[in-house]
């Protein structure tokens, strides 16, 4: 059996910078060990650093025997003195002391792990997830996970001095019918019916401001049951919160406060308020995507005047139908796109929707796709209109509006990361406003809305409702970082003949409300403070403040992308037992 | 439409005192409102507390009537003067002031509750449930759910302080083969295969632990698919910790100095440290009870050497068969128990399998139920034996004991609470230490462990392993307050080896263990530091804390017994269509 810890209690963490001459007790896994022949150095890891220790075989050659037969991942006790280390290490917290140890225990041998313990691993995903505690032994992921724990502990302080509630809402909830995406609970009690997980607690959140809470906030597990992409994991954790007595900018003035606290008190960074704010309509013109990356320029500019008189049959065609062209100026792209780089462009071009790309590229003397068109002049003009340089790429679309800021945003991107214009210690922070009510479903020829029915729409759009659906603007709005939609929020209806007339807009009868809503809806019969609110995806806030590449690598215990966890093997098979009690059977079945 | 709060933003909470003479705009909901002909009061009310508005029909003409248009519950915004109030009221913080209202809105409006938003309601408990959004406006809900906030706020700060990090675990997990109080969730990736909520993080605190995060904590929604009891519900909060290169001392020191923080800061309660300690085998001779309330006395004595000698069969009998003869005191009882209520305490003492109960009852003079086989001089031995005197009531019970400790520890219950000799404002805590490693399984005849089988026996059981089971001792222990447990914890075996005698000893094959713990054993393989860890109720603490009869009154959204919520009516059928979408079919359903 393993050595026991009687007698010893820990003193320092291996990170604590331990006064030289001193006894200390620290407590750890072994990192390294080297053997040098009459002196033994192991260094001592735990979450907050490394330390070195120090054995002597002439000293204690009992200790220093024991020391020798300690292999990577031990975990041991050592009580020993601090003292001066002769050559030091400037990259270390403790990088100069080192602790000559005269009692030594071995609580736990480690078998070889399947792959080693260090920062920077080559190993594959999988055998990482596999033995995910062994994974987590990782320097770089401790400390992803420690961030996590204190940007969501900023996050209850500030929202705690502000007033804020944190009340927990059910986990088992009631299933929407549309819920699709619900991950659903077959209930042994009541057998047939079923509960589901929670997408957001938006309806519980809007209850407790009914029910007068006025200020609540969790940090609250959600779950959703989409065919995940790389970067999505089925149960995540939002910042959840809502707001009575207050209008849009009294939440975002709350948010804004939360976010320049969370940067300083986590990173280190400031963030200037209030944050820059920039309506949909205007970052889908400017930038092609309703989440703009304002790091670097690269803009849409409209050139349909500029070239409306050139006789292109594609800029022509394209603005006969009512389409538009449009423009970037990847600045300084020439160079690194050839001739054969714009192929693979106007490919991605395609990929997206486009017909084609038209480009300049301005080499050694500008040279253009659609040289044989021009007029005298035209290149200068969109040059000119563009801001084009020697150095410069200008690419140009010409289509339908949405496939052409579409296309040219996808493009801004791909262009912006291959030159490396983005900065990546740059923090830059946008209030997307005026978000659409209604987006056009074009499988069905119809409208929906774009939002849960409670968003409340922008007053001035309320006469639009029956007549002008693309007009009409909601009291929604969207966070984003570096091009990341990090939040979303709104206000809601707490008007009971407003909501019915949303209600109508939407073509939904009042069986439909009913089944959907039916208990929220009644409540606001009983008085609702004006409110609303937002949730932020921690999860993602935390993975930028990590600066990591992944979800995965900001979640204790992730999913991968068929949603299974690789080490507990979930989810697995139940027996028929368990199944019958529930008054379930299963009908299709994957291979086992 | 209703008003809009346009131009005004709040400044004050109802509750606020605000400064006389200032201007101040509150809003909230009208809790009464009385119009004495000329002049409104108007009470208005939110979390904080109320204040009343003042409306004057001379002053303001137009405002006064839109007062008069109130009812209760509307959500209303006021911009007004405070002033003096006349008839002061002492028992309102804002009791000495009022304010003159110059400008109203009406937010919304309200129709008529089903039943009055008053502290002490007399609704029953499907109606209030079914109005939960209101029943949560009432003032005392209010106060448990803040209270419950409070709570939640100092256990992170002090777990933090000390050096706990909150480390979040998947809510879809692995079920264990014998889960049979798991929640399942069908995955519709992996068809036939289920998910599971967890009952407790257990399994992930521990990996915790062995990938070296040394202080663990999470406020962890646990699930359990039970009969629910009065008290329970289906999903419940845990304060859950584990931490490493400890002992059990360690862990219980930092739990007290929890315990001592949250009543000092929350209550303004003082607990004094270190909380007294009790083996189980004590707990059970002196009180019949694991939880032992010790806010008052009747102890359980031992009389057995006292009786030995007495003629009475039931004595005998249970001394022969190995028995025990125990009796408590029931101090100033002789009163309130005449004989009819005497019969009823036999009664409940049958109900829980003893055969009868013997007793003295002293009220002019001792009346002993087998006064005719004492000798001379018995019955002032027993007497004496249990301090008893005029006035008092002794119980005796004659048995296995078992069946005596029980009888007796329940009757103590009852007695105690009849007597009202339990005092309220007390909070009595309790370690229980030492707690039996197995328990006996009457209906298979076997030892089965008492707790998961990584639970840690005290050293100097290690011997009785194989040959003495009963008098193996667990690392494990709980807290208990004023006889409710509110939490255990225990120290978990990291020695492989002693791991697989574990094992052996509750008869589990390899298979068995392989199925039921595979990655946790596997994981344990790689050296884990000495942890042990604890799991806190909080929402039983919380319970108590707020001086609750029920979890509901500190669960926002609460289920009822059935597992059901009254407000949204979940579970729900769902169609048919979300079924064959996860591959299952519902092959028995209740009654719609």
């Amino acid at each position: 059996m393993a050595d026991s810890m009687k007698g010893l209690k820990r003193t320092h963490y291996c990170g604590d910078v331990a006064e030289i001459g001193s006894e200390v007790v620290v407590g750890g896994f072994v990192d390294r060990i080297r053997n040098k022949g009459g002196v033994i150095f192991l260094v001592l890891r735990d979450r907050t650093g490394v330390v070195q220790l120090l054995f002597n075989e002439t000293t204690d050659p009992a200790i220093f025997e024991k020391a020798a037969s300690c292999r990577s991942e031990f975990v041991i006790m050592a009580k020993g003195e601090v003292r001066e280390r002769e050559s030091k290490n400037d990259k270390l917290k403790t990088g100069n002391i080192e602790i000559f140890v005269t009692d030594l225990r071995i609580l736990a041998k480690a078998q070889t792990p399947p792959f080693e313990i260090v920062s920077d691993t080559k190993v594959n995903d999988e055998l990482r997830l596999k033995y995910r505690y062994l994974d987590l032994r990782r320097e770089p992921l401790q400390q992803n996970i420690i961030r996590r724990h204190e940007i969501a502990k900023v996050t209850r302080e500030y929202f705690y001095e502000n007033g804020f509630l944190e009340i927990e809402t059910p986990m088992m909830m009631k299933s929407t019918p549309e819920g699709a995406r619900d991950y659903l609970i077959p209930s042994r009690v009541h057998q047939g019916k079923f509960y589901a997980l929670p997408q957001s607690p938006q309806i519980y959140k809007q209850l407790l401001m009914i029910a007068g809470y006025d200020r609540y906030i969790q940090l609250a597990r959600c779950f959703r049951d989409e065919d995940l992409r790389a970067d999505r994991q089925p149960e995540f954790t939002q910042i959840d919160l809502e707001m009575s007595f207050v209008d849009a900018e009294d939440i975002q003035e709350c948010v804004e406060g939360f976010i320049q606290r969370v940067f300083k008190e986590v990173m280190g960074v400031d963030v200037p308020l209030p944050l820059p704010r920039m309506t949909f309509a205007d970052a889908m013109d400017r930038f092609g995507s309703d989440k703009p990356d304002t790091r670097f320029g690269f803009e849409i500019n409209d050139i349909t005047d500029v070239v409306k008189d050139i006789d292109f049959p594609v800029f022509k065609d394209a603005v006969a139908a009512g389409g538009t062209v449009r423009a970037i100026n990847v600045k300084d792209g020439a160079a690194t796109y050839t001739r054969k780089e714009i192929d693979k462009l106007v490919e991605h071009a395609k990929g997206i929707g486009a017909k084609g790309l038209a480009y300049i590229r301005w080499a050694d003397e500008p040279n253009c796709s659609f040289k044989k068109f021009l007029a005298e002049g035209d290149l200068e003009k969109i040059c000119s209109a563009l801001d084009a340089k020697a150095g410069d790429l200008v690419l140009i679309c010409a289509d339908r509006k949405k496939t052409v800021l579409s296309t040219l945003g996808a493009l801004r991107l791909i262009c912006g990361k291959r030159l490396g214009v983005i900065p990546e210690d740059k923090y830059n922070f946008l209030w997307i406003t005026e978000m659409p009510f209604f987006e056009f479903d074009e499988d069905n020829n119809t409208w929906v809305a774009a939002h849960h029915p409670f968003t409340m729409p922008m007053e001035e759009c309320l006469g639009y409702l029956d007549t002008d659906p693309a007009n009409v603007r909601a009291k929604a709005w969207d966070l984003v970082l570096n091009g990341t939609e990090l939040s979303s929020g709104s206000m809601r209806i707490t008007d009971f003949e407003l909501q019915q007339k949303m209600f109508e807009a939407l073509g939904m009868t009042d069986e439909e409300i009913q089944a959907k809503f039916g208990f929220l809806v009644d409540a606001y019969r009983y008085a609702a403070p004006p409110h609303g609110g937002m949730g932020i995806g921690l999860d993602r806030l935390a993975m930028i403040m990590c600066k990591a590449d992944s979800l995965r690598d900001v979640t204790a215990f992730p999913k991968v992308q068929n949603a299974s966890e690789l080490m507990s093997e979930c989810p697995s098979f139940v027996d028929d037992e368990s199944l019958s009690a529930l008054g379930i059977a299963v009908v299709n079945k994957e291979d086992e």
